[in-house]
């Protein structure tokens, strides 16, 4: 430990605090190391962090009244993504451990949590034209799953019409229980878990399921999102059937299993991440998010700058906490961070009365239920439907109206209420909760609908002598109505992100509500009424999990369409492409606010475009040494930084101007009143067709000033790169609300357009 | 009238006594004329009729002081399948009716009735051999389904593959209510309603659906049997999924709807057949059966004769009266009637207990129940299930065991102790009820296992701490285990037939237990627990109105295949091929009684073997006159037998020794201890290859003494004829029971067998 430098010295200071008699009492650690400094005696790095380690223990040892005579336990050796271990080892030995030439940083291990809600979206690729031809659906490319594991028999992993196994591969599938080697073939190319972490967190713990198979459905489900084989007939329930198909049919997987039943743990995840790496695969996906907000703190994003060092494109999921602004955690600069929204994919429990009027509300009840030409019975009474007791007074074999706009009751009471219903057939529930029309927690035959379609309802059944309706179910609606589409999930995370601030976060946004994709057809995953619990091939959740392997997929496709870009261009071709608009060519809307218009800190830049990602026109492109320049300029000590960026690289051009393909600018609420200006310089190169000319088409954020120069990109050749200035002035408003515009490069033919949106907002510290 | 006719002066004598105050009041009545003795003076039919009729209401005005005087009304005028017409007249008016030239008979209109109850089959055919490739599926033959109408939109009736519409159709597609004529095709290629009947019977009623579409989908389960087109995974609620497809694949199919929700009439069903005669039909299917057991008074005798006059083929079911012998009503002897059986499918609750025994139970519960590892719950008490206060003291999320064998419950009032449960998770049923294990009428989660079985379960929960199982549902099991096929249904209905017992009837056997095939996607067929109604567009559903379509379909695969065979022909190559062994080679069993050994009276000569059918050897053909002599034989008066066979033929040769490929000898018990002998001769024509000999083989009833004479046949070539004498002597037991046995002839190379049954049985008027 170099005493030398001060936050060695508080570091020491907080371990000596924490010193006492229970010292010798074990937890596992992550621990960072600088493998340049590895001495030669050592062949390898994983004998060096041994050894390490019985040093630190000897120091303890010696330092000890003959106690504890046990050894630290070496867990995970990592050497990919990044360098460093694991280890299950006592404060004192971690402290001893410090001392050691190379050591860098260690933080206890924690757990990390699978980003899944509830809700529903699909991908629009096709056959003929676009990314699926040019790349061969993703042939050849590898796709990384750092996630529960896998169900290899799930139809969507058969390996019908794909190619050998990529001679890079050099992964394995591993054994365990339930899961023989022979469960991989040419799609599913890989599996293996780490569950070492949770273990050592657990001493004496059995593991549920010792292998890589999925006990959940999580890992099966985002593992056939990216890259599932084509299976035909496949619903839930009867919904959204057809022919189930990852982003990327043709891409190759290899699932690493770090959730476990008894703790998902940042040691695992990591010693799964930094496998893929060693493994050979080209994009990692990762469904997960984890507790931390510092990046020098977070495993995730250490270790994605390692896979990015390897030429690996992570993307993430930008979690779901929700609606509120900043409640992004781990916004990482050279990871994809994708936000959730909705597809144009509508359930229905289609209301038609009597007297030919039809209203296609919400349902997702499982099973095809009859209710045809029943007598539909509104009274007000009757309509709060919030007992059992009420209920039972509904006639026989009727069809209720449940008012749940008022405070009466709830969605999920409502369902408790109808379930112990022995008469109603069905429910017409009002409510104006968009959270309900993303729901799949039908238990009992019904449609929701709105309380402006309600009214009709009421009024043909006040003026009918006998009011008849019927409902149909298991009805998927494609298109634009009833609502456009996407929309932000009202559980997407929302930037700017807690760990960096400097670059907008989410990057993207991806299909993430109410996806269908393969899973454990063992887990319940439905129910009617109260005891009939169901189970499904597929499963139709929500969550930025499920939008994070679309991203993965198309990332996968642009990999085997550009094999030569690198994952900054990737990135970039897919967020300068990215659709703000829906497909009513409104901006697209923010479920969680009454469908207002979203933001770029919902949505990024937008709804990822495969297509039109695989023409971008222009790219902009970042080194690992701009990676690197930026983490320089972050407010970090030189340990800090170099948790991240390791030692072999170095901090002599600092700069948080990153060439991204979108602008953020902050400003503390201090500068409410006062004109501040942020300057960025960016470089685009032209992957079009030879020389062309851009133009800067400019799209104001309110109350800002914005200069470009030069507004015209006039590029000679194919592969030339230009430079270009944005200035943003924003004189503070008073009420210091976000303010968003961008600005789009619009090539000459009008071929193609290369979009970035821009953000002038408060700081995260500034929020409440 | 001719009152120097003894049988009408009876009927006249009849209707004097009918006569009252209510004369006036007309019903519908079915009147059969000899239209050879229509005047000159009439250029069609229709006009001789509706003279008679106008003449007949005259007749009656005359007589009447100024009362009525209203018209009788002509429903159908019939000139295909028979000549004649209904009409609604009164009594007097039927009277007068009776004087006119060419009157044979008339009787009141009469409801018939469906044969379907609730049970499972398929048949085997193949695309490599046999009958499939050698009929190309039954291209270009046209059956006729006299039914309930059809769902034209079924994927069952879609015309991909289909050939263009037979040059020699006839028909329409009759336009109604949703029904237009474009809903034709060329697998659908003719669909009529006729309604007269019902109308006539229920002055001003209204039709539910004034067309041919189906309203129940009894129609469109019989003609997707015989013919449906191929349709991939389809499926009863997960239950034997599959790709569906008809017996006769590329067979054309023409709906005749003559049942309907406000009744089902002879006039109507008359009316169908007649029309189907006319329109070219080749087959026609008839899932429906008569009250009347007198062949002259059985409107559907009359008509299948007049059918088979055309060169058609007429199949029935059996009827589902159950397994008394003599249940069977309306056996013709010129007609198929088909008895039904199971298939070697299964559908299994399989129970997997936690020591890894696996129990095989039955179970369709209609969703994807999850019943995994939960506790299994034994106790005496509880085990009785026998009602709600009783469940309701079982552990939440339990497996119980409930034991009806006992008189506690039955299985329908068990599922609805269950289905009012909150906490149950699932059953598993102790019954020896056969006819459960063929139930679709599963509300709630279970398995149906036998007491035998139940003893491994209740051992293993006795003998364990912490006993728990898992229930698996929607699997469909095939082959002979659990149980060998086929077997006969319990409520397939036995002979001798009531109407005439000097032909051993049923003739044949086909699956008819839970067949999967199109059905009406608006009605509902199946539930969960109380009120959640279920509807599907396959249902899975019983009976010999599901046989009936499969003899349909293979007479029309065999049509396809031979177009030069006789009606008589195609069902002697029927039975004579058909299986009287189960797959396990033992002889097929009935369900009925315990799974002991079935009898040709419950299955005729075995089960439908399409494949054998195709190449039977030998055949027993008869011609018109065959079936006239025979006719002629019955101790029925002159009028009574020109009913149906009409005065164009002679009565110069009556004969009862129909050519059959089947013998029954009757005895009544006055001859029990006395030795009788019945003589037959049979004439067998060769249609194999050419110059061959076969052997009589005797499978001997006991009792009983055979001659066979010749015991071989020696044919010189093909189409040449041989006929043989069979003599069976016998000493009526004391008990007088039915004694089975078979005649078989070999041929020399072994290539071909021809079966036929023979029964020695009392009298029906012997049974109780």
């Amino acid at each position: 430990m170099d005493l030398q430098n001060p936050v060695s010295l508080i570091l020491l200071s907080l371990f000596l605090l924490a010193h006492n008699a229970h010292s010798a009492k074990r937890s596992v650690y992550i621990v960072h190391m600088d493998k340049s400094l590895m001495p030669k005696a050592f062949s390898d790095h994983h004998f060096w962090y041994s050894s390490i380690l019985k040093s630190a223990n000897s120091v303890v040892q010696t330092s000890l009244d003959g106690g504890d005579k046990t050894q630290p336990k070496l867990i995970y050796t990592y050497d990919n993504a990044f360098h460093g271990f694991s280890a299950k080892m006592s404060k004192d030995e971690l402290q001893a451990l410090r001392n050691s030439p190379g050591f860098i940083s260690a933080y206890a291990d924690d757990i990390v949590t699978t980003d899944t809600t509830h809700s529903y979206k699909f991908l629009s690729l096709n056959t003929a034209t676009g990314l699926w031809p040019a790349s061969q659906y993703g042939k050849d490319v590898i796709i990384g799953i750092i996630d529960g594991g896998i169900w290899p028999e799930s139809l969507c992993f058969n390996d019908d019409g794909m190619a050998e196994v990529p001679a890079k591969w050099k992964g394995i599938c591993q054994e365990g229980e339930q899961f023989n080697s022979s469960l991989c073939n040419k799609k599913l190319i890989g599996a293996r878990y780490f569950n070492e972490g949770v273990r050592a967190a657990n001493p004496g713990v059995t593991i549920t399921m010792n292998s890589a198979r999925d006990i959940d459905g999580h890992g099966t489900h985002v593992a056939s999102t990216a890259a599932g084989n084509f299976v035909g007939n496949v619903s839930f329930f009867g919904y959204a059937a057809g022919t189930a198909r990852g982003v990327a049919p043709r891409a190759c997987l290899a699932a690493y299993k770090v959730l476990w039943n008894e703790g998902n743990f940042r040691s695992d995840m990591l010693a799964g991440i930094d496998q893929a790496v060693a493994d050979g695969v080209d994009i990692i996906s990762i469904s997960l998010t984890n507790r931390v907000t510092n990046l020098y703190e977070d495993p995730l994003a250490i270790a994605s700058f390692g896979a990015r060092e390897h030429g690996i494109l992570v993307s993430f999921s930008a979690g779901n906490r929700g609606s509120s602004i900043a409640t992004l955690r781990g916004g990482i600069p050279w990871a994809v961070v994708v936000a959730s929204g909705t597809v144009d994919r509508w359930f229905a429990g289609t209301l038609t009365m009597e007297n030919g009027k039809v209203i296609t509300g919400w349902n997702t009840f499982p099973a095809r239920a009859t209710v045809r030409n029943l007598p539909l019975v509104y009274n007000e009474t009757l309509s709060v439907c919030n007992s059992t007791e009420l209920l039972a007074e509904a006639p026989n074999d009727s069809i209720i109206i449940c008012n749940i706009t008022s405070e009466n009751t709830d969605f999920s009471s409502l369902m408790d209420y109808l379930s112990d219903s022995n008469t109603v057939r069905a429910a017409i529930i009002i409510s104006e909760d968009t959270s309900i029309l993303g729901s799949n927690s039908f238990r009992f035959p019904g449609t929701v609908i709105t309380p402006k379609e309600a009214v009709e309802v009421i009024d043909y059944i006040s003026n009918s002598a006998t009011p008849r309706g019927t409902i149909s179910f298991q009805e998927t609606v494609l298109g634009p109505k009833p609502r456009a589409a996407p929309a932000l999930a009202s559980s997407s995370s929302r930037g700017p992100a807690l760990s960096y601030q400097g670059i907008l976060n989410p990057d993207i946004m991806a299909p993430g509500v109410l996806i269908l994709a393969a899973y454990n057809p063992h887990v319940i995953v439905s129910r009617i009424v109260n005891n009939i619990f169901l189970s499904s091939d597929y499963n139709l959740i929500s969550g930025t999990s499920m939008a994070c392997p679309h991203v993965s997929g198309v990332a996968a496709l642009l990999k085997a369409a550009h094999p030569e870009w690198s994952p900054a261009a990737i990135q970039s071709a897919m967020m300068t492409t990215a659709n703000p608009l829906d497909n009513t060519k409104e901006p697209i809307k923010d479920m969680a606010f009454g469908y207002r218009p979203a933001t770029p800190l919902g949505i990024g830049s937008g709804m990822v475009d495969p297509n039109r990602a695989l023409y971008p026109g222009l790219i902009y492109d970042a080194s690992l040494q701009d990676y690197v320049n930026l983490v320089c300029s972050m407010n970090f000590t030189r340990e800090q930084i170099e948790i991240i960026i390791r030692s072999s690289y170095n901090c002599s051009n600092p700069s948080s101007d990153l060439n991204y393909p979108s602008f953020i600018a902050l400003f503390n609420f201090e500068e409410r009143g006062m004109t501040f200006t942020r300057k960025f310089k960016r470089t685009v190169t032209n992957v079009g067709d030879g020389a062309t000319t851009y133009r800067a088409k400019l799209e104001k954020p309110d109350n800002v000033t914005v200069k470009i120069w030069p507004v015209t990109l006039a590029f000679r050749k194919k592969y030339e790169k230009k430079s270009y200035y944005l200035t943003l002035s924003y004189r503070g408003d008073i009420d210091a609300f976000p303010t968003y515009g961008s600005l789009t490069w619009t090539e000459e033919s009008g071929k193609y357009t290369v979009r970035s949106p821009i953000v002038v907002s408060p700081g995260v510290d500034n929020f409440g």
